[in-house]
């Protein structure tokens, strides 16, 4: 058994934003030289998400209009603490904060539309995203 | 480590219609002659889930109707790539794309009520899941 | 490739109640011996969740009251069955029933705020999450 680990750092320039990271991740996985096998890929935050969708503008921007109807701004529990981010952690519940991703020939096994974003609901500042090959 | 891989193709008769799967997947299991280890699950398009729950034909039309609630049919901006399918993306990301199944002694290690699913979205055309089994 | 699996056992004194499980998860990781590899931490029933956020009790009640809004009491189809959990059901699906946790160097290679939980929503019986390590 072969494993191979990464960690992509982000620091976005607003604090909601989405990054494609699909190659990023294909890249680990030709790194890893495993041939068959999974990656998982998830962040290492708790306002942030992975998921796998579209590389497509408008959806992308449907899915933000999306999430702030879900997890509205509001005054939570939570912002007793000193916090304000309240929404960005049932966005990052919603989404999930991780995907797994089949490797079949040394290459990632995605349909023709799967893009890999990390979606970020709490940025300006570094935060991690670790990816996991495993197999041989 | 052993590695196996099959790809599932569903053309569902509806636009939206959820497949019972749990059988399938054992199948692949048993193939594969992994007896400890994880089975991915995977849509590979981005309009379909897989998910985990109950074989209760009640249940079913209750998610579905939860999911029309939670992410229903209007305009939305991926609408003007000629596209008419929004609602089934975010539907894709409420329930996320995929499972994975631990294999105990050769079988699907699954809870006495737990099924696979495959929801689809976006049906009436030619689609697949991944199932990608690892272990020893 | 090395594998070991365990099963948590929980019974909760309340029908809702979420609870902290990454120790034990840590434990099976140590037990396992895996130095790298993967954990599936997984909820066996199809009314409760496995996530991964923050350890701070106004955001857990954030969630909880978050999740009654988007999965509410009502009279859903699988009550006919003589259930009353339908929306716990509905809450499952949206956490998501499982998580996969990376393990670097012997360890849980999580982020500083990541911790697991266990989401129950209609306890007061036995239930069982099961934790499968892979890895060498």
């Amino acid at each position: 058994m072969k494993s191979h680990t990464e960690y992509l750092t982000f620091s976005t320039s607003k604090r909601e934003e989405f990054v494609l990271i699909t190659e990023q991740v294909a890249k680990a996985v030709r790194t890893s030289g495993v041939r068959e096998g999974m990656v998982l890929v998830s962040a290492m935050h708790i306002t942030a998400a992975v998921y796998v969708n579209d590389a497509e503008v408008g959806l992308i921007e449907d899915i933000k209009e999306w999430l702030r109807g879900l997890a509205p701004d509001k005054d939570y529990r939570h912002h007793r603490t000193g916090e304000d981010n309240g929404s960005a952690h049932l966005k990052n519940l919603v989404l999930h904060h991780q995907v797994i991703l089949p490797i079949t020939n040394g290459q990632l096994d995605l349909g023709p539309w799967q893009q890999v974003y990390y979606a970020e609901f709490d940025g300006q500042r570094r935060k991690r995203v670790v990816v996991k090959v495993m197999g041989e």
